[in-house]
């Protein structure tokens, strides 16, 4: 679907880059993987029965983007970084090392296709290297006095930065809003925006002047076939459109046109100017519509462009070419929408090969970094925020130092004992939403019932499909181990878990019991009812959890007083509980500072 | 210290490298930093007051060593990676960004001193760029059939690798007998290393015999200065030892050289072979003595010599030069010894500057790590063992899910109430060592009694300290924020704290009381004492947690059962509890398979 859709989008040239829908893709293979293969299409192995459990998955999953942006951008060890730094919302070493070698056999791959592709005939695959957009220059030379025009370019970065992922954001709330009316809208709104596309790309060329041809070039001008950096358009001979050029191009041969040296004097300023605002506002309205679109090349493209603005203007001072200020602007613009610091350097090295510039890049990317950081936040919360994911920040709002983990529990608990009656179970599944429960032992009402642990609904439904019950509340002892397999507990696909609805039970099943105690997980996480609750969340969030058990500060009583998941620590939860921390100061510390700037 | 320790055992021709000790000082200008500068030296600021406290010292620490590491090899994201990898038992994005940030200005400020030295004179400094060992091929080709080759050199890199650590831990193992003895034996066992080191370097170059010098060649040879690849030693004009080429170098040029290609035919392999051997040896036995001492250059030179040799053996089936077998040598040996697989990719890359030969990299690191990960731990591990610092495994042991962790709290449990008499406070800090005391509220006798939170030993010695006691045991109320400020209770620095020896207190004193309330952490984090230690381990190590306290499963009595800190996590601690778990089938299972094979 997703790679259909990709060519697709990129080839009718809208505004759009393949790296996202790359790294979809990847985590896509990595959840199938983690799911044991797909039912549907009857790929299933058994070998692959292994990883179906909650870590595994996700592990196959923060592998499977890092293969994608690895395979989007050629940068192996960038995507490792890329898949770190942004996606893992929880990091072990083991994760890394697993990320690097799905990349490394990725990139082994890729090399062994480009040989074979370099010796055989692959059509048009064949070319391109490893890397991308080359920039080797033979003896790149910058010295003190060309840092402040690039401090100025990331600064300036920085700003586009943030007011494109604040275009970005309002955009995506409309389109939003067009998008839930039903799929007939979608695929309207689609259509708009590519054909307004090329309205405007065969129609802006039409402003620029016809520009002669340079006299020693090695290309032939005007460009005979597709690609080129001389488009002809509708200029007489000897002469060609430098618009054109631009636009007429794939966003990669656009991209290598503007990093490229020796060009400083190829487009006019007016033409850049043009360029620059049209990807600009295209880059930011093509995103969002039905088809897979990705943000990452689109912004090189804006940032390519806006480099190449800033060095005609002030790239008379430093010995810089402007193939250099467009790979700096790149930077800077990445650097302001994407914030990621490390893996963007990794894969902008790896995309130029040129580690000279190393020391510039990492500068312009911690300027644009910081300068971005102060308006609004990145790109991917943005989105995040607006697809309503409850994704969990990785820092405690202030106000949640201020709050217990009481404060914040809602709804009725339901709680199981040891041996619990079978028609209670599923009365109690039918009823709620819950995923998991806790296991208390003892009797309820008296002084010292314990807290066995925490059981998982899907298991419950797994003992209620097996029927294996027990006519009297007795103990199960150590046999409840051969009646059940671990493949029976293992980690069911997305949507393939068996439904309470779907178990019939007879009446005299439903009075019945069932003992718990096997099937329990006997050491969930727990904290005192007294926790802060921004210390929770850092529990939660390290050890990556689901549920998070509350017992009681006092001793007697029910043995736990909730269950915290996800979704309780979410700001909007715990907002619409604690209205009166929308005007309390240590929300306006953080809510209005950054509006005074 | 350092520095100068470095700089004499280095210029003293040992075998020794810089890049660890470079670490070393990167991480104790970061701790200094983290203790708000040095008394001893004069050296405090104030604004460094706010790093005083736990989390910052050990982010500034990490930090330090990322920045050393980038020093030492002006690679500025290997030293990220490698702090990430191999340093930090903790990990945040906010981290990755620090340390990007540190290297990141290390890195300009590098560049631009070297901006500097090539303008004006540095002397010697002003040689070398960014890039070390700069082995930039116009044009590397590789195709499918130079794989195998590089497999074999691989696997047999990963097996040297941990041959490597082997012969480390046995020497560093008699070495650490040696040095316990006094200063004395110390001294003289530097020596000694010191002296056979220069009688083999300057012995062995008498072996090799005198080879004619390569008429087409860019050098003067024999080589007129200091350093050169045809060092004439012993030989008649005209030629040169190539042995001696290579031992009367500093490391950094034996490295170039080896590196360097169109040097297929320069070196014998027997001298080679020679130098190998030496190097293994050398490295090995020059760690662990009193100098400063570092690892990396060392197995970069053993590696690169292993794989000039493996390319004069089979490099005649492959058309890779020489100098890149040597390269690919050194991945393969690093990966055998170190272990860390992306932090050594980007470092090797930053070093040579080669992407095109990433792939292959990428293979050989994958392999050498996997085939040194059957035989034995990294050689950081190894190290941190024989010092027995106790550091936390990321992975729980096997057997540690067969436990609880009320099976490896031991020692009388020392509780506060949350009014405590003074002369009680000063009974038991004289007479424990712990460093956290759980604080309860409420009769400790009745049924209810309340878990107020956790006290710090540093905390109670401060409060003591400024003898602001009570007469009655009544609660202090909110006026203990003015009689305290935040510094009071910053984080000391090492060996600055207070010592509960050096407080005085009178008879009356002691009678008094102290309200613990204000001064109590009540949010500790809490596990119940059923809790698997595996879980409890991993709680511990991603919180980055000192202590943990363990709360009661039934309901009634004291309400905390005990603090687990680092060392009851120490598999040396649970094994002397549970002997008989070293018999057990789930030990045997992780210590003895990899004896087999």
């Amino acid at each position: 679907m997703q790679i259909v859709g990709i060519i697709c989008a990129v080839s009718s040239s809208l505004n759009v880059g393949k790296a996202s829908p790359m790294v979809h893709i990847g985590a896509c293979i990595g959840a199938i993987m983690g799911q044991g293969g797909s039912k549907k299409f009857r790929l299933t192995w058994n070998w692959l029965q292994v990883f179906k459990n909650d870590r595994d998955r996700r592990d196959l999953i923060t592998c499977g983007s890092a293969a994608g942006m690895a395979a989007a951008f050629r940068a192996p060890v960038g995507g490792v970084l890329f898949a770190l730094e942004e996606m893992a919302s929880w990091w072990r070493s083991a994760l890394l090392w697993r990320a690097f070698f799905t990349t490394a056999i990725g990139a082994i791959v890729l090399r062994a296709l480009i040989d074979a592709c370099l010796r055989g005939d692959c059509g048009l695959f064949g070319k391109g290297g490893l890397i991308m957009y080359d920039v080797t220059s033979a003896n790149i030379s910058y010295h003190l006095r060309d840092v402040p025009p690039v401090i100025l370019l990331a600064v300036i970065g920085g700003i586009l930065g943030s007011i494109y992922n604040h275009l970005l954001n309002k955009i995506l709330r409309i389109y939003k809003l067009v998008n839930e009316k039903g799929i007939a809208y979608k695929v309207i709104l689609a259509c708009c925006i590519s054909i307004s596309t090329s309205c405007l790309l065969f129609g802006l060329p039409w402003i620029a002047s016809c520009r002669p041809c340079p006299s020693n070039t090695s290309e032939p001008c005007p460009t005979i076939g597709r690609s080129g950096n001389y488009k002809k358009f509708q200029c007489p001979p000897g002469h060609y459109n430098d618009l054109a050029s631009l636009f007429f191009n794939t966003n990669d041969d656009a991209i290598k046109n503007l990093f490229s040296k020796g060009t400083d004097t190829e487009f006019h300023h007016s033409s850049m100017l043009i360029f620059f605002a049209t990807c600009f506002l295209l880059g930011a309205f093509s995103c969002g519509i039905v088809a897979p679109a990705g943000l990452f090349v689109p912004v090189i493209v804006i940032g390519a462009a806006y480099g190449r603005l800033v060095g005609m203007y002030v790239g008379f001072a430093t010995n810089l070419n402007h193939g250099l200020f467009a790979l700096l602007g790149s930077a800077a613009l990445l650097g302001g929408s994407m914030r990621m610091a490390v893996s963007l350097c990794v894969i902008i090295l790896e995309l130029t090969d040129n580690l000279l510039l190393l020391p510039l890049i990492m500068l312009v990317l911690l300027i644009s970094k910081t300068v971005g950081d102060v308006f609004d936040k990145n790109i991917y919360d943005i989105i995040m925020n607006i697809k309503g994911f409850p994704y969990l920040e990785a820092y405690a709002e202030p106000y949640m130092r201020q709050l217990t983990v009481c404060d914040v529990v809602t709804g009725p608990l339901q709680i199981f004992r040891g041996i619990e009656k079978v028609g209670n179970i599923v009365h109690v599944l039918k009823t709620t939403g819950h995923n998991g429960f806790p296991v208390v032992d003892g009797p309820l009402l008296s002084s010292s019932p314990v807290l066995f642990g925490l059981v998982l609904r899907a298991h419950l439904i797994t003992l209620l499909k097996k029927k294996s019950f027990l006519r009297t509340p007795t103990p199960l002892g150590s046999d409840a181990s051969l009646q059940f397999s671990a493949d029976d507990f293992a980690k069911k696909g997305l949507g393939n878990g068996d439904q309470i609805e779907d178990i019939k039970l007879s009446v005299e099943e439903l009075e019945m019991f069932v003992d718990l105690h096997p099937f329990t997980n006997t050491s969930p996480y727990t904290v005192v009812e007294t926790m802060s609750l921004a210390k929770a969340l850092i529990l939660f969030r390290e050890v990556g959890l689901r549920h998070l058990l509350v017992i009681p500060n006092v001793s007697g009583g029910i043995p736990v007083v909730g269950i915290l998941t996800r979704h309780d620590f979410m700001p909007k939860h715990i907002l619409n509980l604690h209205p009166q921390l929308l005007q309390s100061r240590w929300r306006r510390l953080r809510f209005k500072l950054p509006r005074l700037r």
